[in-house]
């Protein structure tokens, strides 16, 4: 093993990158780089694909956009004198073979590229699509900086464990044998409300497997629907936690290595535990609104409050993202909402104290029904009148947005978004899905978090019975089952692709399970045009789930 | 080489399959092979996963999904006798290494599967996902089938030719030392107005390379926004098609095969020809709302009818895939709706003898401005006043669609859908985008062809000059360069990965394109919400172009 002559500082930059904006993003790093040599740093570390942001989707298929990366770093390398550095960025496949590009880290050492190593591993599943993009790499090794051998990784390349073998080759069990002095892992790894805890097993087992202390560098910022969330960390050969930054922040940390461990202990409850999942759930949430309107350069929301606890708890996250003062809360009543409606939405507005109007529909609403008289005469009222009160409601939202420049957040839940009980081009509209992945339960559980010093969200709010209130004294549970079961079985069937023989084995009634399975399949077409949802669990409705629309389903 | 005795009759059957529904796609192949005993054939090949469907997609991920693929190839084996089959299906990966299926072809011979190959070359890329669920094939073997050698490959197999070297391996360059007799490829070939030229040379180049002829069997049928247009063919040793299958049709064909070549000689006029592609793109759009019904379980289709060109293409494809009687136009007009719409769109009506409503928006866009009058007083009018007059008429379409059982669809053409030249939640509604894949300039092109022989298509309407007709006097062109300019430009940035540079350097003005593009992009936001389009192009709006709404471009 090489040992460097006393300590080496290693700074892990943990930033929130804007795909694209190469400008911000080279910014940033220049910035985090300059910072870390007053602290007088040897080796700074920054996430994957960090000069292009990430994800960046199909801009990678434009040659100028992946030359804009290479300039980004060209840009960066002279800034690099005292210090070294590792940055993700893609880089053009040269072998004439394969996919355009690799997805790589290049480490920076006196002012000049040195090495350039490729991901091996490239998660192809869920949100993840890498090997559109990205050729696996062709080799590995081990790369020295600052007289450090260092296994660098990139994300997905330590994944690859043995009883979760979804890759015929595991990077680090190659470089292993080259003994490392570290292993460095850069990552873009998104936030769901249990990944934070499976993230610290892998990497943990990686470090007592190899026996060798880790780096793990993530980025943090929402990308539309997906929230990175940080929380990069310093972990010893013994895998114990021994230095870990924010969450859902921006942070730099510097750490002193003396070429074989980290100079720190343990400290104690860096471990992510499972009572913080709520919390974080909240946080990213907050997150993931304001990096929409911050990437997007928005900076004011209408939301349409019902009464219900759907949208108080939307308009209480947005409040609390983008200031109460950039926030509209629009009263909607038709003459089937009933009074507490009114009354708890009032009360939602006063305890957060933001801007309210109250327009009704009704004017909207008897005229439309007055034009289409001649053709719906002699039917019953159902689901096309229901669907008119919401779609007005819609276009009332959507002019003061048109107008004002507002952006509409959608509050529909994921239990909603799932049965399809919701109004395509009405409730089911807005520019960002804020709680579309939050079961109606975990709605309930989220609100009553919130509340658990004061009370933010009207008490009534959330202990009244759902209601749309679309026609006299409608209740959710005329068309659905209690909450309770009906996000056990949706659980079971969106998260971890039960079909309905295994529900059924789980004691669900057949009868039932197949109605609300059926309740799903066919309401695909809505959710094909539904808002990005803002995902915090392992499988969200939108980009992470591609069912076929006209499929025919019997699981 | 090993000969029959004689000759080896082989059916090439084309059928339309419906992902997950295995009774229906189980009951196609039964019938089909019954059939092609009736011709004493011996041999007959279906498509990729014909057991499933094509494109399956995350159906793929239930166990009981994959199951009943395996059942459903052993409901098919006891009828095989007399008769070999090859048939795709998926099938579970069982090495404990890698993704979780393979994509795979088996033959059936005597009533029992003999052999499993795997696909190796998986497309990730545009509308593909492969990699998603698949693991690619671990080695290649020769298929005896009836005797014969056959080179088995499965659709991207064959693709990997030398100066297109998206893979690190070629299967058919493995398989070709073992001396085959036939080359045999089962795909699922989706249409686009370039793909038929492209796949014949691709699949030529393979005859030609390794002197050996190919039997090409593809799916028919169109799955939501992806149209299979089959055109299974035959080709002799000398690349020459000698026996071709219908496009856009189920179509059995049976021809003998003497163990070196096939009992054809080669027919003219086989190729495909770019005159026939505007042809084609109307037979696709008229599959694509068939089997959208179709599958759906869905007869009648309502239409906004403006008395513009699109929408009056749509309605005449409508009337064509689905019947003039199961078609309702519903004509909208405002205000500010010039004579000549109505006029134009009532000929419309009458000359394609279609149900027809007009119904005024005046009562409700007078409802709904009044209703925001105390918020809006004193702005200036503008695009929210314009887009609620396209939301209303959305409203109007979405009662009559709800309440009758009708699809609305969308008229969108891709230059709008392109700039944002659209009203979310107004007429960018709809089940479905019929014309959503063709640039306006293609609109035109399509509805000349169409009245080639007949005014099917009112001519002042194709000849007036398009507007939105939202306000007074408003004309296309107030907002958009000529769509010849637009059209152009457009294509270079959607379809050949153009930045701003090359665009100059092809001799567009640099702030025109840098707006255009802008535009582009700043509309991700509305597309996300977009209804599936049909796609007719290599590069369409939807699955096959995953844009960062957040992104920031300077391409």
């Amino acid at each position: 093993m090489v040992l460097n002559k006393g300590f080496v500082k290693i700074t892990l930059a943990q930033l929130n990158y804007h795909p694209g904006n190469f400008e911000l993003n080279t910014h940033k790093m220049l910035e985090a780089i300059a910072q870390a040599k007053l602290e007088g740093s040897q080796l700074i570390v920054f996430a994957e694909l960090a000069t292009c942001g990430y994800p960046a989707k199909d801009l990678l298929d434009f040659d100028s956009f992946i030359e804009k990366a290479t300039a980004a770093i060209a840009i960066i390398a002279p800034a690099c004198d005292g210090i070294a550095a590792i940055i993700g960025t893609p880089v053009f496949n040269q072998l004439g073979k394969g996919k355009r590009l690799f997805n790589a880290a290049v480490v920076i050492e006196h002012q000049k590229v040195t090495h350039t190593i490729h991901k091996t591993l490239l998660p192809t599943y869920d949100i993840f699509d890498e090997y559109r993009y990205f050729e696996p790499a062709a080799t590995c090794e081990i790369v020295k900086v600052m007289g450090v051998k260092v296994a660098l990784t990139i994300c997905e390349d330590l994944w690859n464990l043995d009883d979760v073998s979804l890759y015929q080759s595991s990077p680090m069990e190659y470089l292993s044998q080259f003994n490392p002095d570290l292993i460095i892992n850069i990552a873009a790894s998104p936030f769901s409300n249990t990944q934070q805890e499976t993230r610290h097993q892998v990497i943990q087992r990686n470090a007592l497997k190899y026996q060798l202390p880790i780096i793990y560098v993530n980025q943090i910022g929402a990308q539309t629907d997906l929230i990175f969330d940080g929380g990069s960390f310093v972990m010893n050969a013994q895998g114990e936690t021994i230095a870990s930054l924010k969450l859902f922040e921006e942070e730099l940390q510097t750490f002193e290595f003396d070429g074989k461990q980290f100079n720190l202990t343990k400290i104690e409850n860096l471990e992510p535990t499972k009572d913080l999942s709520i919390a974080n759930i909240e946080q990213a949430l907050v997150l993931g609104i304001q990096d929409y309107f911050n990437k997007l350069n928005f900076k004011k929301a209408i939301i349409g409050l019902s009464g219900g606890i759907d949208s108080a708890l939307v308009l209480y996250l947005a409040a609390k993202a983008l200031g109460n003062e950039n926030v509209l809360a629009v009263l909607l009543p038709s003459k089937y909402s009933s009074d507490h409606s009114v009354t708890d939405a009032l009360k939602m507005v006063q305890t957060l104290q933001v801007q309210h109007h109250i327009i009704s529909i009704e004017e909207q609403v008897n005229a439309i029904e007055h034009t289409l008289e001649p053709y719906f005469k002699g039917t019953e009222l159902g689901i096309a009148e229901e669907n008119i009160q919401s779609r007005a409601r819609a276009i009332l939202l959507m002019a003061l947005s048109n107008k004002f420049g507002y952006i509409l957040l959608n509050t529909s839940n994921k239990s909603e978004l799932a049965v399809g009980y919701g109004t395509l081009y009405g409730d089911m509209c807005g520019g960002l899905s804020v709680i579309g992945d939050l079961y109606k339960t975990e709605v309930y559980e989220l609100c009553n978090y919130i509340n658990r010093e004061q009370e933010m969200i009207p008490q009534n709010i959330i202990s009244k019975e759902p209601s749309a209130e679309l026609r006299p004294n409608q209740k959710d549970t005329d068309s659905l089952p209690a909450y309770e079961v009906l996000d056990g079985i949706l659980k079971c069937y969106i998260e971890e692709n039960k079909g309905i023989n295994e529900l059924v084995n789980q004691g669900y009634a057949p009868e039932l399970a197949q109605r609300i399975l059926k309740m799903v399949n066919a309401n695909e077409w809505k959710r094909w045009q539904a808002p990005p949802v803002l995902r915090v669990s392992p499988k969200a409705f939108g980009t992470g789930r591609k069912m076929p629309i006209e499929g025919v389903y019997s699981l």
